[in-house]
């Protein structure tokens, strides 16, 4: 069976995600506004991110969570300014566009999203006849597998705010951004860069399913749960995403501890490659793009499930291997030993 | 703590559904096309049904079913013939509206679809001025508690087709309709009335979350992938949602199994009231709805979360009790006895 | 040539507003902010209708003016409040479902919408689940050719308003609701009544195209050029919409003199069926609706082109008669001696 | 008052124009079917294009005969391949989008679109993760003011088809193009190209308001009027379109006459000010764009209404001048002698 090196974590689940939902299991029903434990998952995320006022909904995945925040921000003739590479201009099989908004695509470097991106943006809209910009979308880790500075998070918010533009950041993978040395910012610290919304991946950390979307504006609270309805965004048992999020933030901060480590490996491949020769792309947290020939791509995937990113030229593509919370010391070595086997 | 008799089953999940998610985890990843365990959802999903040849989609929840599964039927200027009692025409927010179609209601009948209410529809639509109706949609059991019978079923699905009609039935509580001796239909029967689509609902039904969208028309079947996708439905894990349904249709057959007992405490507690001299209304299966007065209902809420379902004058109301595999029987006589005190 | 009695008015326009089209042609493009003549259109209709205040919008149609005026006032999760019979709900091609609102049909009694119809609608919106009344929809004239009196617009306006609800009057033909005896209001009147947007219908009164969309609440106000723009409803030239309605509030006040003509010729259409047996229903303003027996009308198609509104039995159906600024004496004679002439 | 430059023709319309319109006038109401002036429009088309297959739809304006036409020609997870520059993804205030549709923005190059851009589009096109590109779109004249030749049109409808892909082309300015030496093509040419939709601009080269839709694809037939209707695109009266476009190709072509005259303007324009020493840019048909210091643009905004195209440099703007059916002599001599008066 080929080791899979695709974007998505093993399997299932980590084990104590799974044991604590069985630990918390009810045989019976009680009155939701009475289940303290179902409690713990926003008392948690509001600790630990330093927010005791925002307000925290479960979402399925995290193209509802992108697409009910977005809309929720957006009148219908206002858009959202988005890196060129980022997952709702492109892997998103058009979901914002769905809501009848615009994605409005900007320049995007090494997959983030620059002031001068807004700028743009801002100065294409001149009247009623052009999408008026009003989110700004940026992904972390991005789509390239780079993490922003605690200080170009922060250029971009007052950036945001300065021209009257929300902020909205994908957090399919946060847990890794914020375990990234790149990074360097604690998880209050995060918190407090003034986010009009954001999402905590779960699903891509360990979790079975759902994110955590938290919106820390006022303006922006009201009726949520009928935009995540509309969607179909509103999953008929909240009980279950609570408890995964609440185990994630438990004493351990396990949601952390996961993607440290899944940091780490995707560090040691990116390592081992480099020392095997390879040509490195990118790569601040559990992501390594690399670029192989395409018959070296051939022969490693008998044992590799390897998702190609980008054909470089007709001999020579780009392949993007995704680590994770599950992945191994031997898997690593592995591989390294497959690539330099190659030459 | 206030026992809830809100139309949702308790707590989490069967034990025995987290049991399986727990046993088949997995620690790696694999390549999906190589994953057996995962497979088995939806070949024990086709084989109990008799429908070898289905589609099976998972879904994260029944208002993402309707959505996705509706709007993948129809044409910009088409329209879903719905009881109007129907859950997409009243509880779902709007979400068929928001992709953009009209939810055509027509007379419904102690919750049920009839063909005469199809013919209004069919009759309204005269040209291109008028939403063309091109989907027959019911639930099963209705919203009012109903269940149809196996000729009822019949007759709706042959009268759609002999106007080209789809149809699709919402199936959140199929269980508990195919476990009713109202239906008298196997679940082989039911796979070949000729449903173009239905969902089979695990979330109201011990699942955790998550739904089996099963598609029956080759006409509808391409392209289903990016629907789900653009709706963000798509779940990143499909493999825990086919775990679920592969444990639900293992050879006990735990699915039904769960269902009958959920009808058998509502037959017990409709006969009980019924003994006790509350009036009742409708209940094939696992619903009771009954007519007490507001100061008794005030009374029995100091002990029970029960939800009010119309307001019948100005003294008294309807109410909607459900049950689940996870009322027990002494939930059933300590109700019954407080609903008896109260005279 | 078969003379046709459909909905609309004859030909191309009043040669009255063809020749002020004419007159006022430029042969040279002058900056829009100088062009006086094209002024006259809003600066005439604030005034006969009392509302210096007042956003004036020229629409290309009926339709476009319904959607765009009533999808600007709403958030994604509202919806419009509208009699069964309206519009809306019934012949415009699921256009409002087409921007992603439900139009929640209540309770209309001989094609008017009542307060307890608006009653209906807010108490089935309980919570999120449910889509939230916002607007208040109602035409006038009525599909059924009525015409509301001034207390039940007061009535109406005054019940939204305590609701918290916007109100919205679909004017497609509005001047023959003014013109009608049975509203007994003036223009001024009407004006003051606080709808907060209405239109003012020229293409069914001897206008060439374009309707006039007046908002009245200054919340409604913004970006209304954007909603318009983003429908398809922006006319590149703005200038020939204004000139038509220059002329129709031009002193001798076109608009509801055309209307008054289309209103006696339909008065002396009914009274002439009636003295001659036939069975009338409704009728206020332009319209006869009159029952005859399919045979009849089978004759009379010979001669005249008579859309059939409803099926009464296997043998009659009702026929809806309009009436317009171009329907003349003889031909009202015509049709009345046609019809003595079936028995 | 100042003369202006702005992007749409004089005042009304044509004087000839209005003068049909006048003559064909009816002061009584014919069942269309047997109305034979008013099909002379959809008939005179089909003749000059050499299309008698073809079908017809009168629309409103150029916003609506692309939200119309494209949204038709897509299922709901299909885009449209468009230049960057590209009128719907720039100036339409995102009406594609509120239709769901994403438009997907490929290279420009002086506003054409190239076989290159869409390769792109189609190689971005991996899974149903992306938006599937289903129609090309290109205006003609372009935005640049550019004109495709015949050999650019042929190639981009052959790759298209090669591709699976339907054309829609956006010919607001149409005239102005098959008038252009650049084009080098005739109108029943023009009709022979295969492309699948198109429509013949009527505001922009003197008419009062209105476009012809041309469907040269039987599969994008049936059901247009719905498509229409629900957009809020089906004007009441499809009469006055049609008489308009009846006059521009009657005999004497009316229609090419006045954009041959325009382009003629144009020509002289660009000449003047190449002679008087200005950067000209692009400008094939009826544009000039010309490159002038911002206080020179000032000077001249005493007497003429210019519309500022680009900022090139703090000091510097392109402007876009256009000229029309209606643009004298002494106008391109006044302004290239203010122009020189510069310097």
């Amino acid at each position: 069976m080929r080791y899979s090196f695709f974007d998505i974590d093993p399997g299932s689940a980590h084990p104590e995600i799974l044991a604590y939902l069985a630990a918390n299991n009810l045989d019976h029903f009680i009155d939701p506004e009475e289940d303290k434990v179902a409690a713990l998952g926003p008392a948690r995320i509001k600790k630990v991110f330093g927010l005791p006022d925002a307000d925290i909904h479960f979402m399925p995945n995290g193209t509802s969570s992108n697409v009910v925040g977005l809309s929720a921000m957006l009148k219908p003739f206002e858009g959202v300014i988005c890196p060129a590479t980022g997952h709702i201009n492109n892997y998103e099989a058009g979901a914002l566009e769905a809501t009848g908004h615009k994605v409005i695509a900007v320049e995007s470097i090494n997959g983030k999203l620059t002031t001068r991106g807004i700028d743009d943006a801002l100065q294409s809209h001149e009247d009623y006849l052009t999408v008026k910009p009003k989110v700004v979308y940026l992904t972390n880790v991005t789509e390239e597998g780079t993490v922003y500075s605690r200080s170009e998070l922060e250029e971009i918010v007052a950036h945001a705010k300065k021209h009257g533009l929300y902020t909205f950041l994908d957090g399919a993978r946060l847990a890794m951004a914020l375990a990234s040395k790149t990074a360097a910012i604690t998880m209050p610290e995060f918190g407090q860069l003034g986010l009009d919304m954001f999402y905590i991946g779960g699903t891509k950390n360990g979790g079975l399913y759902g994110e955590a979307l938290v919106i820390n504006n006022d303006e922006l609270k009201p009726d949520f749960e009928a935009y995540m309805k509309r969607q179909g965004a509103d999953m008929g048992k909240q009980r279950p995403m609570s408890l995964q999020f609440a185990r994630f933030f438990d004493e351990d901060n396990l949601w952390l501890k996961l993607a440290e480590h899944a940091n780490l490996m995707a560090g040691k491949l990116r390592q081992g490659l480099k020392n095997s020769g390879a040509e490195l792309v990118n790569g601040d947290a559990n992501h390594a793009f690399v670029t192989i020939s395409d018959s070296g791509i051939k022969k490693l995937q008998a044992d590799y499930d390897i998702p190609i990113w980008q054909k470089i030229d007709p001999q020579t593509s780009k392949v993007r291997l995704v680590c994770s919370w599950a992945t191994k010391n031997e898997d690593i070595d592995g591989f390294i030993g497959a690539f330099k086997s190659l030459n």
